[in-house]
């Protein structure tokens, strides 16, 4: 359909295929080559995350005469982009509104992310029908990436940002609840909708504002997909469990707010630490309804690389904003999750 | 402070002073022809939504050889305007995030508006601090007309729209919250940091995406600060009470969801109608608290020119796109208006 509308509008275009899920740097490399031959002045990317940032990474690779890797590698910044519009396919990411890109490099298994704001899409078609064909295992990846893009948003330590801590609440209680309606119903034009624009908002930077974030959980799930290419969203609903059992006792209220707001968790008169743990049931419980893995072994990867993961994660020093992990943190995450229930 | 910050930075300006509250289209006249003049290419507005909304119109006003008053009469289209920057004084009418201007003609007491995307400042420095001497009567004015702002898109007739029903919660919720803690301490930097940003928020045309919205109390209330000159914060806090109480029959069950999630009233096992009118009144009761007017007797309005009023309103048409107002529903309301308790 877009070719032949490109067709008839008389705009020409060149086309690239090939972009993989976790987005490997080989084929950013070509497009950047490609477009260079082509002298291509406009990147459409048709498809989900992986899609829009391998366009966003060839956009900015065709500005650098060196290798693309050098601004994941963050040797170098990024300054100028080709523009990229998106035509979205698979609501998830929320890469159709953000200003970051992710991809993996293949030869060493890093998987690496860079971002400016001049990476934002100028546009963005969010076509709900696009979606009903997405199989239920990529649908509910999308659902609990996005989700971890407000979780990551909504554990601060910031205090008096009540308004930014409303808005995630509003995302993540309607991400669960449609989510749960688009996998019972995957033609559900408004559900699907939903998660759609919620994807969007998720990760448009809204959510963060006037926040530190944490974004520990990522970097950890990044290790994860980078080594054994399983779906990003399955890595997060893996990490993220394990994660909060790790952390929550650094900040209880918060935990008790996130089981009162999101999960409607009764709190009164009750012990913080159990409605605590009852918000992380929550969590986990959740993502097995989508039919997400909770565990390495859930998701039948091996737990023998944790201490390479660990090392990786933290190779460029201690990471999350809401509670600094180190290495050793790392591993007893990556421990908690690897047989979690 | 911004003038001595130009001239060290080398920037050449002309000063326009004067707006007053509802602005007048004289003064924008002034500004246009003062722009021709000195070859203006960038507007600065600094203040509130009044200085903002005449920004714009000077922005728009320059690109048109006749009248500025065409593009509010509707008689021409907006098609450019000069860039327009904002330094924000007063949260309330979120013109700072927004696509429109609301001006005012002074000679035959008309309020009317134009709109255009183009016409959204391409920046706005929102300060806290720059509204701590606010004095209580403009804070408590602004508070109701952000919150009026996420009402006229709340109250819609579309199903479905759940992501933004809870972002409207979540951001009125917010405004009730942190606008009561800026009445009692005006120097609550966080409370007036939400407030500024639940403005922007309020308006900047997120909360509106995919519903039909209402707009027919901000239209009732242009004909009373058009012809009274009262301030447009307290002009809302008399129309919305009155007609909340005018049309709730028409979606019981919105008034019942606005009063569970805004308000927290019980509804379990409660009539509808009861839990609506709770509702209204806890509507009223936090407009009383702000220290608004709620009927012209509280803010001493004469109500001899209802006829009139309700006649302009519905000079293009009924209004209203959740309940749709002939004249005689807008005089109906108007009299309810005019001695509420």
């Amino acid at each position: 359909r877009i070719k032949s509308g490109l067709t008839e509008a008389g705009v020409d275009f060149v086309e690239l295929g090939g972009v993989k899920p976790n987005p490997k740097v080989g084929l950013v490399r070509e497009g950047v080559a490609l477009c260079r031959q082509e002298n291509v002045d406009f990147i459409l990317a048709v498809g989900g995350g992986s899609v829009i940032d391998s366009a966003k990474a060839i956009g900015i690779g065709v500005f650098h005469p060196g290798d693309v890797w050098d601004y994941y590698t963050q040797t170098i910044k990024v300054t100028e982009t080709l523009p990229v519009g998106v035509v979205l396919t698979i609501p998830a990411a929320g890469s159709e509104s953000s200003t970051g890109s992710v991809i993996t490099n293949e030869e060493n298994e890093y998987k690496r992310s860079a971002g400016n704001k001049i990476m934002r899409p100028v546009f963005a078609f969010l076509n709900p029908e696009l979606t009903y064909s997405l199989p239920p295992y990529q649908t509910a990846c999308g659902i609990v990436d996005m989700f971890a893009h407000v979780l990551e948003r909504y554990f601060t330590n910031e205090k008096g940002v009540s308004l930014t801590d409303r808005l995630c609440e509003a995302t993540l209680k309607t991400i669960v609840e449609q989510g749960l309606a688009v996998m019972e119903n995957p033609k559900d034009y408004n559900a699907r909708a939903e998660i759609m624009w919620a994807g969007a908002i998720a990760h448009n930077g809204s959510l963060g504002l006037g926040r530190t974030e944490d974004w520990a959980s990522h970097m950890i799930e990044h290790e994860i997909s980078g080594i054994y290419d399983i779906a990003h969203g399955a890595g997060l609903a893996i990490v993220f469990p394990a994660w909060m059992q790790y952390v929550h006792q650094h900040d209880l209220g918060r935990f008790v707010q996130y089981a009162k707001s999101v999960w409607d968790i009764p709190t009164e008169g009750r012990d913080e630490e159990a409605v605590a743990r009852a918000a992380i049931e929550a969590t986990k419980r959740f993502f097995k309804r989508l039919g997400m893995p909770i565990s390495f072994e859930d998701a039948n990867l091996p737990s023998d690389k944790i201490e390479e993961m660990a090392g990786k994660t933290v190779e460029n020093g201690p990471v999350g904003g809401f509670v600094k992990l180190e290495k050793g943190d790392v591993i007893r995450i990556l421990k908690i999750a690897s047989d979690l229930k």
